[in-house]
């Protein structure tokens, strides 16, 4: 029997980290052959390049497509998943896999889910089912109802998709593969590690606590990003601890945040920050774990930071809803309470693991159910 | 207070008689602007032109976007879906509507879906949360997640939608706009109605019973339509009444569908079939009104048919699922199946009335709830 | 050395028939390889589906590439250049061509250009120079200052490429490739042949004589298409000889003269026409070979016309200027002075041999100097 | 009679100064209706945002579309010019203009004139005829080629039109509008100039000498940018004036270009450099002309350049063979030669005005052409 072709999508950096367990648990299956596809922000060098990183472990991308229309706003946003379908149909045309897997939520996700549906191709989709704010919440879970093949994080997730009409056979609670990159690696930093990267700013010494922040636009507040994260820098500029920052992701309003940043910088050189355009996925869990309190809106923080047990104060709507372990504090867009939380998760320190997100096994569970599941086109509610 | 500008986009004949009561009473209502946005396979030729119909009508596009890309098959199914993302994109972005309106399941109503969720404009969704074949059928899901005013035709269609996690109050029952259409509207056929449109082959007497036939690719089947559509005419041909037959949607597979009616045509130049591109949705409905009986898969003959009471032989998967009067049949793609349908239904004869759809009052009711309902573009799951 | 990955663009039938000998040298030439990349109306059913054709040839396409945008008018053709420009583009940068071949001068020959000029990739032009109205005429000339090797039928073309500032060295004058396909090639018709194609319409008889039409749309006079090709049917309806009538091509206001024909052919169901949407280049030669008169402004009189010596009845500006043997005739957008040059052509005859488009080597010398010339992509005007 | 309708497309920073005056010209003008399209790079960030300088100047877009898709490398140059001509079809249908006006050579150059061009809608080109280096080279003689009006700045660059086998009555020299603005305008530097765009690095002073640099990368020699650029940085090191840098425009390459930049800077913190992103046309003009030495490879310091008599180096073969005044010298890619010429140029001081790019009335010679001129589609070369 020839073997199934799963064509995996990576179309940003934070996919990346979302499947690479899966990439490498495909690629030594015996009845399945990887077709790597990267597209969108993961290669853009604004965005950290994450192609090269993806290369560098040894992953061979069948085609790289470029389908960002710049500009960072609403319109360039939808016109983006628009680009992308057309780009992915040609792809998938000419790669003609046997399944298509997508991660996640974002609009390159969507593009992804569009082409492969309306081609017949049966489409798996990692981590839906979960709750949070911001557009992705729907698109979330209008993907699930595009999707053939689900695989939810957590078992609330896996509720929710059935709930969602999902026939039982076709959801499997495996765990998020970004957990299984906890396992088995390297969690500490080091000079070297800071140094790998570059950025910008202030020497970071491995050896003095920091903090780290990642905070990303939220498309559904578009035009209050610049506002919304300098109250999250300026409480940070009270700490005397070292701090990280990263820049954000390509969401709508991703402009108006890496404006803020910018100009904070400028008003800030001396200050002890550094800033970063991005990591490969075990070195950011290296960051992440090292952390004295990591604050933003990034769902590493509650996904990978739950299981790490990483202090988080969480800002804004963005993850409102979602699952979380005990590490999880949320404040509002404001100076003042976003330092009082950040004061209260330093003194409290490292919270235990929480396995919400699984417990490190879903690449490996992944490619074994991609390799046996019937592949029916035909879906039908369950109710 | 100014006016909710309200976008309406009709993308293909199906559209039209699905919203034209919506358009007419939004134009209508003294707290809304209508803008009309004509496109995709509303525009061409080949698939009737219905904004020639549309502007007779007196409704005044302010937009003709073409954006369909020719082939008819999976793949530009999906590449019309980003072609049109992008030219919609750039539309709303000039328009500023405060609500954009889309109706049904169609690609083309995927595009607008996309466009509008991902530029936080507030989308109205008409006759979600229907059960059918076809990749109609996630695809009419996945718009009912990115949409954040929903008006279903059926009790049971709504819900359907509150238990896909909509919140209640986004959910109005207002019947099918389509049966707005069946009222106080003149619905005989004679000779002049039949001479309208042209059309290719036998000449029709309205005096005399005929049958009409629609059948639409299944898009899930693809590559079957010739064989599906060839039992069907087959079976027709056995009939002594006079046959009109409708041509095919653009959906994938349509190609197919119209060779098969193309051949057939050929070889039986002198039997008594008559050829169209379309009608106007109020003669449309006159010819599904007379017709002794009707055969294929348009959802019009469940819609309209049951309300009309229509004997309908509905052949295939297509609309496997649907809510309809007791005017429906279904039957294999078999050429004895149909037959042996068409004629219990022929000598059934017409049904009663069924009002499973409404009783016609959605188009009123949908502009006046658009004019007054909150405009939340957050949307929370409810569970 | 590694052999030359020579990519050459066929678009539409009339591509096909330019450029079949080009691939058959290309294919067979040691130290070239041939990357196929078939696209746009070539792929479309109602133009006549190219594609089918080259492949019973032997040709195998790397990529097959819908990219019509459909409305045949002046904004999807200009639509389907933008969108040919965006797949092209993917194509080549995943076959990574050291050139890339393209012919003539129609839309999408410029989205090839365009995508290979922007990518670095030399372009080999087939066909520049020559003069002619339409679009067509600035389009070609534009692809002549973007391409970088030229590959001009005739002297005269050649000499305008060098005026328009071309390096001397970059110009090969070779003969038309589609004079090759006379050689050596059966130009007799036959009852297999017309059936072979289908068609419809009247029997064809081959014993009989018969009027071969092919009229294209005049890009720039869109919106006169029905009204001329109108005139070249009533024309031809005043002959008692067989007529075949061929579709017009898709440029814009293809969608005026079709709907002209097929109002034509309703009203004339009993007339002696035969209509046909395609036939291969060898076939094609064989009806323009054995006709008694062409009529229209196919570029094929002009070009495989002159060698064949078929009498020519070119009506219109499409052809102005162009080269041409002595077997041209120009006639207005007039029924009456359509049939008196059709009188008088069909009187003289046939006319002698002109080899102004070449002697039937143009394939292979075009390969061999595709595998020897120099690769610079910097070009310099001469003045 | 109505006003003719003119479409300006302003898509990059450096258009903007290329056509201003013909902006101001064609509003003022009693017999001409101006419609301006802003569109691709002019709306970005990262290359400045024209469009924001564009509002303050008092001139109201009719749209901005954002339709550069981001990568800055051979791909995505070609598919942004793929996607420009999609979106600017759909706008001309819409604004439908009498005349659009494109200027220079650029991708986005090439989108306008391809869409306007298979619309029938004649098309005006400033700065046609021009000779240099760069894909620009080809492109430019592409669009003449397309192009019904030429706007030619020099004597020479008529002579080459008209060589091209343009009509002469469709050639007019009108100089360049560029010159336009350094008549009555305030051409002095200060500080309150320097700290309204805010840039980065060493605060400048306005009363000490200082060096311009813009070097922009060169398609046809793609990937070297980051080289290139380097040698002149560090060539600039070497003086002690201060310098100015602009980022690089956004053809491909670009991103080597920018990444060269940062990493020097990373590097020379404490060096007296400071990198802008852009300035208004008039205040890049009062720091051209105050600059004691320009280096790199715009084409403003041949253009504007030679008109103020400022000195200027320029670096490799981006401007190869356009016209220019005495104020120029060329250098080749090396640190040592550009320090050489950069000496020699800053020890010479300011030239003499030339006004080889004519004397400053091109904007308002060109609306009055644009009111009068015959509006004829088809041409005919003149060989």
């Amino acid at each position: 029997m020839p073997k199934r072709k799963i064509c995996v999508v990576v179309a940003s950096r934070a996919n990346y980290g979302r499947v690479k367990s899966v990439l490498r648990a495909i690629k030594q299956h015996p009845k399945l052959d990887l077709q790597l596809v990267v597209g969108a922000s993961a290669l853009l060098y604004r965005f950290g390049r994450v192609i090269d990183i993806i290369k560098e472990d040894g992953f061979i991308p069948l085609r790289s497509i470029y389908y960002v229309v710049e500009g960072e706003n609403l319109s360039t946003q939808a016109k983006s998943t628009g680009l992308g379908i057309i780009e992915l149909t040609s792809a998938f045309e000419d790669l003609n896999p046997d399944i298509v897997v997508t991660v996640a939520d974002r609009f390159e996700t969507m593009s992804t889910a569009i082409a492969s549906s309306y081609m017949n191709i049966p489409l798996a989709h990692i981590q839906g089912g979960e709750v949070t704010g911001n557009i992705d919440e729907p698109v979330r879970h209008a993907i699930t109802k595009l999707a053939h093949i689900h695989f939810p994080a957590t078992q609330k997730s896996a509720e929710r998709i059935i709930k969602l009409g999902e026939e039982p056979w076709r959801v499997h609670i495996t765990g998020c593969p970004s957990i299984d990159l906890l396992q088995n690696s390297d969690l500490t930093v080091s000079k070297k590690l800071f140094d790998r990267y570059g950025g910008i700013g202030y020497p970071l010494n491995p050896d003095q606590p920091y903090i780290l922040m990642v905070q990303h636009p939220v498309t559904t507040e578009f035009g209050k990003g610049a506002t919304q994260v300098t109250a999250t820098l300026n409480a940070l500029k009270t700490r005397k601890e070292q701090k990280i920052v990263l820049w954000p992701n390509i969401d709508a309003g991703s402009d108006h945040v890496s404006k803020a940043i910018r100009i904070f910088r400028e008003k800030n050189y001396t200050e002890n920050f550094h800033y970063y355009r991005g990591f490969s996925p075990e070195d950011y869990n290296a960051i992440l774990n090292n952390a004295v309190c990591v604050v933003g809106n990034s769902s590493s923080f509650i996904r990978e930071g739950s299981y790490l047990g990483t202090p988080a104060v969480i800002v804004g709507d963005r993850q409102e809803g979602r699952e979380h372990g005990e590490n999880i504090i949320f404040a509002d867009y404001s100076e003042d309470d976003i330092a009082r939380k950040i004061d209260i998760q330093i003194k409290h320190g490292k919270y235990a693991c929480s396995v919400v997100f699984g417990e490190g096994t879903a690449g490996i569970q992944i490619a074994q159910i991609l390799s046996e599941i019937p592949l029916i086109i035909n879906k039908r509610m369950t109710y």
